[in-house]
C-alpha cells in the first residue's frame, strides 16, 4: 500500500490506463441481465435479434460496473476510491459477447472540498473502448481523495 | 404488453413509484463487490468499520444497478426501455445490509430524437429511498422511447 495516491498527487491532465482489458462473455451480460436488467435483449440472442440492438447486448450498467472495477484497480486511492456523484455517463456503442473492454482516464478537475475539510474532489473522463479501439462508453464521475496534509 | 409505453404517453411532471420494495442483503453487497468494486467497506464487516462509511456499505454501482431494475419493471417502455445516457448521480447516504430501496420516479424532460426520428428521449428524475424514507441515491437519465405514431 505504499504507493496509494492522496489529494496532492493528482493534477489536471494526468492519465490512467486500465491494466490490460476485461473480456464480456454471453454469460456475463446474461447474468447480470437477469438480476438487475431483466430486458429480452439483456437475456437472449434471438430476442436481441429482433430489437433495437439487433443482437445481445450488454445492460449500461454492466459496462459502468465493469468500468468501476477497472478504475479501482489503475487509481489506487488511500483509503479507497469513495465515489462523489456521476456528471455524466453516455453509452455510444452496444458491448457484444467477446467484447474486450479497456480504459482510459484523465484528471479532469481537482478541487477541495466544501464539506470535508481533509478531502479533495477528484473528477475524471474515462473513455471506454473495444478490441477495436471504438468508444462504447464515456463517463465523467467524481472521487473523494484525502488530503496528504491531514494525515494523521 | 398491452399497456407499454410510447412518447406520447409520457408528460412533464408525471410519476412512477416502484413496486414495493428491494432488500439488500450482505451477501448482495458482498457478491457485487467481490465481482465489480472490490474495496473492503464491501467485502467485509470489520474492514468496513475502519473505513470512511463506519461500516459495511453497498457499492454505489448495486444501488444503481437495483435502482435500475426497478425502473424496468415500473415504466414499461415499448420495445423496452434504451438508455440515452445518465445526466447525474449523487449517492447521499449509504446503503447498509439490510435497507430496503424503493424509488420515486419523476418525468423531468421530453423531447424528440434529434438522431432518431422515430424515437423521442424522455428524462426521469429518481429518488432512491430507504426504509427510514431517507434518500440514499438522487439520479436523473435519459431513457428512448418509440413514438406511437411512427409504429407500422
Amino acid at each position: 500500500m505504499g504507493n496509494e495516491l492522496y489529494f496532492e498527487d493528482f493534477h489536471l491532465g494526468q492519465k490512467f490506463q486500465s491494466h490490460g482489458s476485461v473480456k464480456v462473455t454471453a454469460a456475463d451480460i446474461k447474468e447480470f441481465g437477469e438480476k438487475y436488467d431483466p430486458q429480452p435483449f439483456h437475456l437472449d440472442e434471438t430476442a436481441g435479434e429482433n430489437s433495437f440492438f439487433g443482437g445481445l447486448a450488454a445492460s449500461g450498467w454492466l459496462t459502468a460496473a465493469i468500468v468501476m472495477r477497472m478504475r479501482v484497480e489503475t487509481i489506487r486511492v488511500a483509503g479507497g476510491m469513495i465515489g462523489a456523484g456521476v456528471e455524466e455517463i453516455r453509452w455510444t456503442k452496444p458491448v457484444r459477447p467477446g467484447d474486450s473492454l479497456h480504459t482510459d482516464t484523465e484528471v479532469v478537475g481537482v478541487r477541495q472540498s466544501n464539506k470535508r475539510p481533509n478531502f479533495g474532489v477528484v473528477t475524471i473522463q474515462t473513455l471506454t473502448l473495444n478490441q477495436r479501439e471504438e468508444i462504447v462508453m464515456r463517463s465523467r464521475v467524481n472521487f473523494l481523495a484525502p488530503l496528504r496534509s491531514a494525515k494523521k
